[in-house]
């Protein structure tokens, strides 16, 4: 559809099945449904590509239609996966480097090249990569680390608003770095270029791009830098994201480096950087009070299972974090993680909680509509944006994926006509995302 | 190239980087090097398909080129993966159903979907969409499990030689189902079949496919059943495959089915069915012993990681497999494991191996490399087809995928131009196949 031919109140009617999670049910199917929406936000002043995600989800029963899309028997729109954490700067080494434990990549492989990133035009090739490997990929909504510099950072915010991508985008922070001695901040640079990045870049005012305050890790910040930085967070209202407790090795240098705390997680909490607008990547090796301080506060987790197997970090108990009713979404975390797909995260949750049940057969296996979940309605929790995405709610924007399981040429060969619950689980298992951009994808409908 | 325009004594040179495995070295890398075919055969009466796999490579250095095929520098030449444990018959439901533990997953869900492959036309289906997967998926070697059908499992080896590919074709036999039970034989008709299968098979004179004697797994058949079987294939000196050790309670099973045996490794042993042409799946729960009888008697494994992940049947220690000095393969298993892919059954494979380290950090990790060489040489050994495939040695057939890993629209972003190891690690990471048949594919080079 082109612009011109509609009209300020025009509305955007799909019919067919529509998939998607709500805080009751896993995997509600709508089955011949109508969803319609609203197009009037599509004329405002927003670039181009940005304006797929702003559409509105307006009602599921609508009347009077401008446009009518109606969806073939093997296809249904599910909500657009959410990326809870991802390193865009480490994209250029994905899927490689994977032969050493966290610590030592970190020196060997990860700190070398995120000291690139000073250089402007190597940002702009790797950060351009990443943003439209992951749209492809399903990502409407994804949560970055970038690096300590703030004009790459920023960069990446303009890069993720021009494809029209939801994002949370950090500037690291990282006071402390005893191996690769010239990939670090000074306390004071890591403070005035975060307020710097967090200024500049809420200035932009792009819809769908914001800040997130991001101390790399604890074993990376001065106690002092994680002090400023909760307080950049809670002056400002701020997203934060940061990792824990992702190795055994790691939680023991913690426990070195911050004596006076009682737990991983408490060094975080001390300084008022666990709140409902944080979260954390990873959590394999939290304690049961660990979890409870999250509950309490409002924190979030990540959960990023190929990075865990990749690295050989550890496996976390899923069910154990949910019954402590801690939000979690999933992460690719690329480049620990060797892929920037979310399908891939979906297949290694479920290897990642079988291997759970392979080591005990009392535990309870996650099924893939409590995965689906997570990587959908679970990953805008933990991100605090379930106001705005997640799921097909009315008022939501329309976040939204058309899955197509017998597209021509594809990587799935159906037999038969099924039910949408199959389609489903063949895609999450099988599919591939190509999408298009979002200018093209809503044209083509 | 159009055969017209060549000569009997035609050969066709690549200039370019090679990898493969050899004995010695699980990754040699061969960059700017000559590699030429003999092209004499093609003009012999092979169906039109089938010539690409019947390619000969005959020497590395070769001076009288009529053709000359020059690969970018983002390109390789690999060996054609070998997908030693495929169930073509499952491939309905690949990537569903993997919800409960084997024994009850192949009453609730295999059996019932086997036995509708009395029907010729699903089975035309099925087996014409799981042939060409592969083929697009990069197997240039399959070994398949038909069903108990001698027809449709006739079909399953006219469609592999019509596509060109290399394959092992089981007739499934199974004189004893307690659940569902109309899915089984009788003895006499499971002897007779079976003589009847490779009798009518090997009267085809497919150059690229042969029978193997394949009883299901011991649970499905008598002692009388394995007996004959195992008289079948030694006075045919046949190929032999079948399951073993997948699960703790398959395991028990057979221990009460045939209490007269060691161990359910001596049930195969004692019937004759362990030979240097026998492969074997799963094998995650063998003991020390039954691993030295496997050695002993030149029997392989097939390791099927995405399985034993999806039915939570175990984690085979591969490490200990090849200190044992078995022969070993990967396989894909579907639809136990959901993907018919092998580049999914190569990444599973170093997951299983890092859930190992992550349960013992002393564990040592499979490399990616000793990985490749399992999915390549090692599947062509655990085959005995290592004469004809599985690596570039000259006098060996062909069976050679041509990859680029900066494939436009592919799934990998490149940054700069990288070493030939850094390019098979992202594409044994993050690749996918789509290869076109072979004809099409020769014509383009
Ligand atoms: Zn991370
Ligand atoms: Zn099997």
């Amino acid at each position: 559809i082109c612009a011109k031919e509609t009209t300020e109140s025009a509305t955007f009617v799909y019919r067919g099945t529509f998939v998607h999670s709500t805080q009751q049910t896993a995997l509600q199917i709508l089955k011949d449904a109508l969803l319609g929406v609203d197009l009037s936000i599509f004329f405002q002043s927003l670039p181009l590509s940005s304006q797929f995600s702003q559409l509105k989800v307006i009602s599921f029963i609508c009347h009077k239609a401008v446009f009518f899309g109606l969806l073939h028997s093997s296809e249904f729109f599910m909500p657009g996966l959410v990326d809870t954490h991802i390193h865009a700067s480490q994209y250029s080494y994905a899927g490689t480097a994977l032969d050493m434990p966290l610590l030592q990549w970190l020196n060997a492989y990860t700190f070398p090249v995120e000291s690139c990133f000073k250089d402007l035009e190597f940002a702009r090739k790797v950060y351009t990569q990443i943003v439209r490997r992951t749209l492809r990929n399903g990502t409407t909504t994804a949560c970055y680390f970038a690096t300590i510099h703030t004009e790459a950072s920023l960069l990446l915010g303009q890069i993720a608003n021009d494809f029209g991508q939801r994002a949370l985008v950090g500037k690291v922070c990282m006071d402390r770095n005893d191996c690769v001695k010239h990939y670090k901040e000074t306390l004071q640079d890591s403070q005035d270029e975060t307020c710097r990045f967090i200024k500049e870049l809420l200035e932009k005012k792009y819809p769908l791009v914001k800040p997130v305050v991001t101390p790399r890790f604890a074993p990376s910040c001065t106690g002092a830098l994680l002090e400023q930085l909760g307080e950049i967070a809670k002056n400002n209202n701020l997203h934060i994201q940061s990792h824990i407790s992702e190795t055994h090795e790691e939680v023991k240098l913690v426990k070195e480096l911050f004596p006076e705390s009682e737990s991983y997680t408490d060094v975080y909490r001390k300084h008022n950087l666990l709140t409902d607008k944080t979260v954390m990547a990873h959590g394999c090796h939290l304690s049961d009070e660990e979890l409870a301080l999250f509950r309490e506060t409002g924190a979030s987790l990540s959960h990023c299972p190929n990075s865990n197997f990749s690295l050989c970090s550890g496996v976390l108990n899923v069910r154990n974090v949910l019954k402590h009713k801690v939000k979690l979404g999933l992460g690719t975390d690329v480049a620990g993680g060797y892929s920037a797909s979310m399908l891939d995260a979906v297949r290694r949750a479920l290897d990642a909680s079988k291997v759970l049940t392979i080591q005990d057969p009392k535990y309870k296996t996650l099924s893939f509509e409590e995965v689906f979940r997570i990587a959908t309605l679970g990953g805008s929790q933990a991100l605090s944006l379930d106001d705005q995405t997640g799921n097909f709610e009315v008022g939501k924007d329309f976040d939204a994926l058309r899955i197509n399981v017998a597209a021509e040429g594809g990587p799935i060969d159906l037999i038969q006509d099924e039910e949408p619950k199959i389609l489903l689980e063949k895609f999450l298992n099988l599919g591939e995302c190509h999408f298009l951009f979002a200018p093209e994808n809503l044209s083509l409908m």
